[in-house]
């Protein structure tokens, strides 16, 4: 089976119907999905952005907001304006790492939900050991894992892949022979591409 | 009939495949289409840049001219990467505001493929002048005209109305109850709001 990388950021708005479309969508394609977490901090802060460029230009940001409601209600998905954007998805990247093969994308799901259907901090431990704990995942040691230089390293080292593949924002995705598709619209298109590529 | 406005400008890359496809899809939905052009260039200015968001971000630019030409791939559109990007549209945007009502989108869509497909430039009065001709309009007068207080003011108003309705890029498309959508990828969506829209 082809494979399609799903590069995705906790902060990132569009990542979250993304992530929630993604399987589904794979499956009924015969597409495997490797779910790879990174951060888009270093990568905006490339690009002279120490925020998301969603509050760097306002205009651009409340239709985003506004947009991303309409793609919500559009896929059946809930959808809560988060009180404070971008949240901190550090310490749910590496998580998420850890996981990664396994429960990873059950627990990215999760996340996602709690950050942009349920209006909670997920920087929060007391967010994130509920979901691992619904995943048969043991808090306390992923916890401590998590800020292992192993894990660490790993999702500095997805980063700067991320970066040099070409990506700039999240969700993206990416074909095994490089081809890149950015945003939550191109993932069918995505998918379509891996599909038809040559086994 | 209900209509949908439609704010394009000249040097906008997402805008040409938008243009192509616009007047056949609300047609079919029974929609009527306003094109209106404007300047991006003082709503850019607002957020800090000089030039097209695409060259100040050499990553995103990349990604764009890849995901311009499978989009014309996918939709049947001849594409060719201009020389020149951005192109200076304004003698274009003049033109067309005299136009419009009348010849103004066939006159849009034949400096678009100049533009984006036969490698033109489209600020040249020899790349307008065939093109007014070929809709029976009479160069001399128009390119006159488009000198005019009152053309020049008129888009200069089209381009502040746009940026009051939260428009910070093209093409974007707006309804008569103002609902704001961005991008040839909204382009389906916004005919479809409006074609939902109470009489």
């Amino acid at each position: 089976m082809q494979t399609l990388t799903f590069w995705y950021e906790f902060a990132s708005t569009y990542s979250y119907p993304a992530a929630m479309r993604i399987d589904d969508l794979a499956a009924a394609a015969g597409v495997l999905v490797r779910w790879q977490p990174i951060l888009l901090g270093p990568i905006f802060r490339e690009q002279g952005w120490e925020t998301s460029p969603f509050n760097v230009y306002p205009a651009k940001g409340a239709y985003m907001w506004r947009d991303l409601a309409r793609i919500c209600a559009e896929e059946g998905l809930a959808f809560s304006r988060p009180v404070v954007f971008p949240q901190n998805g550090l310490k749910a990247a590496r998580i998420a790492l850890i996981g990664q093969g396994t429960w990873g994308p059950a627990f990215a799901r999760a996340v996602y939900r709690a950050e942009f259907a349920s209006c909670l901090q997920i920087d929060d431990e007391d967010v994130l050991r509920p979901i691992l704990r619904s995943l048969d995942a043991d808090p306390d040691a992923i916890l401590l894992e998590a800020t292992s230089s192993r894990i660490k390293l790993a999702l500095r080292d997805a980063t700067s892949q991320a970066a040099e593949l070409g990506i700039f924002g999240a969700p993206s995705f990416t074909a095994s022979d490089g081809e890149l598709f950015w945003g939550n619209d191109r993932l069918e298109q995505a998918i379509r591409y891996v599909a038809n590529q040559p086994g």
